[in-house]
């Protein structure tokens, strides 16, 4: 019993330590990082990539402009991990052996592209095989994705649309200061940053007719979320109390949860929204770990009436992450950015979150991914969606070319970007874009 | 061209053929099947089984009592299907070789079972291998289930709830009529028939309370439905069409789609049911072929107003499905059946509803399984919840052992069967189960 304790005490102690070394502020490596880098060594994120010259997805990790290829780190030996668990099209192997394992992997990393670590650095074959610049690489989809979950959990949004729709003096449904609004998005369709989104046709209901007729979407918006991957499951019957949740989180991406306005209006009552948010979401390809993020940490607003018993967290919930959203208006135009706000705003938290979504009994399963909801700040320049920033079309944005926007036109792209501000550094999540095609004719 | 054409034509007119003499009424097995069983020759829906003598999970056909195991039957070198397909956990792999390779294998195993064939019939050691008594064996879930979508598409049921918790002089919302709603449900917590249920906690409100309490769910329902499964997918931003929507589909299976009525009740607005349902879904454990359904076909309802031309079909898409539910009141009771309708009742059928949910761009997977909506018909005998059976509680079922139902209590088992009657005969789907175990503490 002893034996066991100091065995736990030494791995819980090694393990805090092992965070504490991979996020020191002052580790360098000798790849170079600017300080606007999303990927220093204390970032470290999980993707899936190929090469031309290897076509085979495989799981690496963002390090600067450069990848380093795990499946070739493995092959040489500088692993803890069969290569086999990284010559895979998903990172849904590895997260399933367990926290342990990717918090161990991680401390690897960070070793071995240490500036003073003399054995990747100084070993001219080994890099070129195991460093790929960014640019010549295809990001895909980083985890196979079992089930896909969107929370409601901005209480600016959820004000904003309930002003917008029903009644501005009451704009909070009831429930909604006590539940972790959430509901079943379509996992089929999440895609991986970068991919075009076709602009959906469907039923649309326009403003007094009679009957619905069949179209394109006219009101295609975005939604700023971020979103984290499950990567310890719980079985049916087994909920997931708040004061663990938080291991079960294998760590986070940016979402753009794509909505067509009028296809929702029409479609929502009394199910909620279904094919107006079924043909695309896109996440970011890099995953950032929960350890990674430690450092940032941040109070969340204070909940008030007092969720229930099984919704009560203590400590710091939230997370500093800084995000934009930019639109870029066709193929001449520049990027520009049309919201910026903080995730560390949002009412319910992740840990909140997960407790409400399982406490039915419900299960996960590793690879499951569960969106914020729409991240909107206090102010109107804060809003994470058009259908906000627009006030449902009522007040275009106006871009710097002149030119209005009150949804989204075919041709633009929309790219989301987040960090968290590091002293002198960043840990960043990288970007989510997608351009948008014009609907099927 | 030309014998591309005679190729086509002769290879539409075996597939024919092929289901006009499975389907058969004057078949015979040399396997007994009574009139009232639902697995006569004619029917040979696949499902998943293991056995004590052999655990692994593999394919079979019911057939009468028994169990065709697929597996050694393609082991024999008797179907034109490799054995490594059918020594799986799931249908997945199978349904993977495409419609031809379904109807084939169903005229192989027709063939192979008819009392006149010898070559199973009359191999007592091929038949030692390759029938299980259904007693013997353990029903799987058939199939892995990527994505699980609910519609709502019985108007009996929809008008029921609309003039519950809306208003009765306009129960139907608006879009109803239109749309084939539906709504993302929650794959993980699909279960196979017999799985017990535990009962869920969750958020309830009760009437006049201020605020929502903690507790586990005192309006416990089911929902009779069938569903059915995707055996052909299409691509991100390929919608189906309607007038190939039935290719698409492999089978169908019964559904109890478990409902917690009063977490539902406070949760739902805005964004639908989420935990009210998520806890449990059963299927029942063998999946009917659409070609075995063939003889059945019905009317449907006639739409009117007259749907969008995406939406507009031809022919007849109903099917004529009797439906039973009945109760077992704990251990001693009898089952007692407390609700009887049929699936041609349904307003929107299947290739409305698969049409509907891809017109976006929505892509399906192949195990995907889309639920009916809950099946009432248009008397309160035969509606599909306990909900519209005592009208929320408002008039009890009263139970042959005297007692009283308003919703499902602990111990209380919901079995729900379907079949087609033929002349003679019956294609049947077995039965869909689920025994209530008390809420976790």
């Amino acid at each position: 019993m002893l034996a066991w304790l100091a065995k736990a005490f030494q791995r819980s102690t090694l393990m805090k330590k092992d965070i504490m070394q991979t996020n020191d502020p002052t580790l360098k490596s000798f790849i170079p990082t600017p300080p606007e880098s999303h990927f220093p060594i204390q970032n470290l994120p999980f993707g899936v990539f190929s090469t031309a010259a290897d076509p085979a997805p495989r799981v690496g990790v963002a390090i600067g402009d450069h990848i380093l290829d795990l499946a070739a780190i493995a092959e040489a030996g500088l692993l803890n991990v069969k290569p086999e668990i990284f010559r895979q099209a998903s990172l849904n192997a590895f997260i399933a052996l367990g926290r342990p394992t990717w918090r161990g992997t991680r401390a690897a990393i960070s070793d071995l592209l240490r500036a003073d670590n003399l054995q990747l650095r100084d070993n001219q074959a080994l890099r070129a095989k195991a460093l790929v610049a960014q640019d010549q690489a295809t990001l895909h989809l980083p985890v196979e994705i079992p089930g896909y979950t969107d929370f409601y959990s901005s209480m600016e949004h959820a004000t904003n649309v309930g002003s917008m729709f029903r009644d501005p003096a009451n704009a909070l449904l009831p429930n909604w200061l006590h539940i972790p609004i959430g509901y079943n998005g379509r996992a089929s369709s999440v895609v991986v940053s970068g991919t075009p989104v076709q602009r959906p046709n469907g039923q649309l209901k326009l403003p007094d007719a009679e009957a619905p007729v069949f179209g394109a979407c006219r009101k295609l918006d975005f939604e700023l979320e971020t979103g984290f991957i499950i990567g310890q499951p719980n079985a049916l019957g087994e909920p997931i109390d708040i004061a663990n949740a938080e291991q079960h989180i294998f760590g986070m991406v940016l979402l753009n949860d794509w909505s067509a306005r009028d296809l929702q209006q029409w479609e929502y009552v009394p199910l909620g929204p279904f094919n107006s948010k079924s043909f695309a979401t896109s996440i970011s390809p890099w995953v950032v770990s929960m350890d990674a993020l430690e450092p940032f940490r941040a109070e969340s607003p204070v909940q008030q009436p007092e969720p229930l018993p099984y919704l009560k967290q203590s400590g710091k919930n939230g997370y500093d992450i800084t995000l934009e959203v930019s639109l870029k208006a066709g193929q001449s135009a520049a990027p520009q950015t049309i919201c910026r706000t903080n995730f560390k705003a949002m009412y319910w938290t992740m840990v909140q979150q997960l407790a409400h979504h399982t406490v039915s009994g419900c299960n996960t399963r590793i690879g499951d991914l569960m969106g914020s909801g729409t991240i909107s700040g206090s102010t109107p320049g804060a809003y994470g969606s058009l259908l906000e920033l627009t006030w449902n079309g009522k007040n275009p944005l106006v871009l710097a070319d002149g030119s209005q926007r009150t949804f989204i036109q075919d041709g633009d792209e929309v790219a989301m970007t987040g960090w968290c501000q590091g002293d002198g550094y960043r840990v960043g999540f990288g970007a989510v874009s997608g351009k948008v095609l014009p609907a099927r004719g």
